[in-house]
C-alpha cells in the first residue's frame, strides 16, 4: 500500500486546520496517510503558565533539546497527547477523515532506548545531565498501525515514545516520521513547518533551496547545507531516501492545502 | 468473549498504580478488560493553575456538572487525554499489559448528542447556559474496540466524546462505562472511587451498603438509596443490570488489588 507520512511541526504559525482539511481530503480520495505532529511552542507556553518554564540543553554536536524531567514529561504529555493530538483528530473528523490519535506509549507503538545521561555544553564545558526522560525510537509496532490502516483509519501519532523499560520518553518527532516512512517505504515524507522549506540563508525565505539531489550531495552548494545548521534535517532526509522513501519534501505549513503543495514540489525536495 | 469494564474515578486518593497492576495481572491471565477513567480533581488543579478556575452548574434535577466552554474543554483534554490517560497506559505497560489509550474522538469511538443549552439553578431560579461543550454518548464504535480486543490490546478510554457534528464534548464517564458494559454484555462493571462503595450515610464508611438486589428495589431501604444523592449511580447500575450486565460493583480504588476485591464482592454489589 502506498503511504504518505506527514510531519506537522510544533512551531508558531502552522495552520493546523488547513493541514487537517488537506489531509482529510486526500484520505477521502483513498490515499493512505500517517500524520505525526509536534507541539513545542504550546508546550513552552503551558510550561511557563504552570510555573515550570522550559529548559533546553545544547549538545556537543550543536543540537538543542528539551530538558525533560518527570514534571516536564507530564506537561509534554498534556500538550502533545491531549491538546494538540485531540485538536488535530477533532479537525480531521470534522473534515470527514476517521482519525485515531495515538502516542508512542499506546500499544508500544514507538519503542526505543532511554538516554538517562545526556551530554550538554555549558560555559564551553561538556557536562552530563542525568535522570532525563528522553530517548531514540528504534522500533515501530507496525502490526498495530497496519490494523488501523487496513480498517480505514487515519493514524495521528505523537511523542512520547516508550522505553524498553516501559517509561515514557520524549523523542524527536522528525526522526519518528522518518522511521515510519522507511518502515512503510512511503512514496513521500512531508515535513510541514513555519518556513517554505530549507533556507540557504535562514530566515531569508528568498533563499529557498528547491531541490537536493542526493547523488550530488558532495557538490559544494549541497555540502554546505548538509553541514550547517540544517545538517540534521538534511541528513535525516538523505537517510530516509536511501532507506527507500520516494522523496522527502520540506514545505510550508502556514498555507492552504499544504500537503498537496508539497507533493507537487513546492518546498525543498530531497530525492 | 467475557469482558469486564472498570471505571476508575477521578477523585483524590485513588491509587492508579494499584489499579494498573491489578488490571494488568487480570489481563495477563487472559481476562478481557476495558478501562474507562476520570480526571476531575486534576482538571480542577490544572485549571486553577492556568488561571481558568473550574465552574460548575447545578441542574434542576440536583446533579452537578462542569461548565465546559472551549477553554475548559482544552484543559479537560490536556488532563484526561494527556496526563491521566498516558499515565495509566504507562503504568499498565510497565506491569506487562499492552494498553492502548483512546478518547471518544478517536475513530468516533464514543459518539453522541451535544447539548448546547444547559439548564441550571442559580438563586433559586432556573437559567439557561448556552455554548457548552457537553453531551450524552449514544453510540459506541464497537468495531474499533473489537479490532483492538481481538488483537490482544487493553483499551483505556477517556472522555471527551464526539458529537454528531464532530465537536469534542465533555461527557459523564460513569455513563460511558455503563454503555460499554451493556454493549458487551459484560460479566461485571466495576466503579472504583475513593470510598468503599455506596454509603447509606455518606461519608460514614461504616454505612456501606453491601448489596442492592434489583428485584427488591421497591423495599424501603433500597428505595431511599435510589432516590437520594446516589440516585444517578444506583439507577445507572440498575439499568446496566437490566441491560444484560452480570453485576455492577461500586468499590474502593484506594487499596491494593482493587478490581479483584470488587469482583470478589467487596463493595456494593448490584445484581
Amino acid at each position: 500500500m502506498a503511504v504518505i507520512v506527514v510531519k506537522v511541526g510544533g512551531a508558531e504559525g502552522i495552520d493546523y486546520e488547513a493541514v487537517a482539511e488537506d489531509a482529510a481530503s486526500l484520505w477521502r480520495e483513498g490515499q493512505r496517510l500517517i500524520l505525526v505532529h509536534g507541539g513545542s511552542s504550546e508546550t513552552n507556553r503551558i510550561a511557563e503558565a504552570l510555573g515550570h518554564p522550559p529548559r533546553f540543553l545544547t549538545h556537543p554536536g550543536g543540537q538543542v533539546s528539551r530538558l525533560t524531567d518527570r514534571k516536564t514529561l507530564e506537561i509534554f504529555e498534556m500538550v502533545y497527547c491531549g491538546l494538540v493530538n485531540k485538536r488535530l483528530v477533532e479537525h480531521l473528523q470534522r473534515f470527514g477523515a476517521n482519525a485515531v490519535g495515538l502516542s508512542g506509549l499506546d500499544g508500544r507503538l514507538l519503542e526505543g532506548r532511554r538516554k538517562t545521561a545526556v551530554k550538554y555544553v555549558e560555559d564551553g564545558k561538556v557536562k552530563i545531565h542525568r535522570g532525563d526522560y528522553t530517548g531514540t525510537v528504534e522500533r515501530v509496532n507496525k502490526a498495530l498501525l497496519d490494523l488501523l490502516l487496513s480498517a480505514g483509519y487515519l493514524p495521528v501519532l505523537t511523542p512520547p515514545a516508550i522505553s524498553y523499560e516501559s517509561e515514557a520518553i520524549n523523542t524527536d518527532g522528525d526522526s519518528i516520521a522518518a522511521l515510519l516512512a522507511v518502515t512503510y517505504g512511503a512514496e513521500a515524507l512531508v515535513f510541514l513547518s513555519n518556513v517554505p522549506g530549507l533556507l540557504a540563508r535562514y530566515p531569508d525565505e528568498g533563499s529557498l533551496v528547491r531541490e537536493i539531489p542526493i547523488a550530488r550531495l558532495e557538490d559544494p552548494e549541497y555540502l554546505a547545507l548538509a553541514q550547517g545548521r540544517m545538517k540534521r534535517k538534511v541528513m535525516g532526509a538523505v537517510e530516509a531516501v536511501r532507506g527507500g522513501v520516494g522523496r522527502v519534501v520540506f514545505a510550508d505549513g502556514r498555507v492552504k492545502t499544504p500537503i498537496r503543495r508539497a507533493l507537487s514540489g513546492e518546498g525543498t525536495v530531497v530525492r
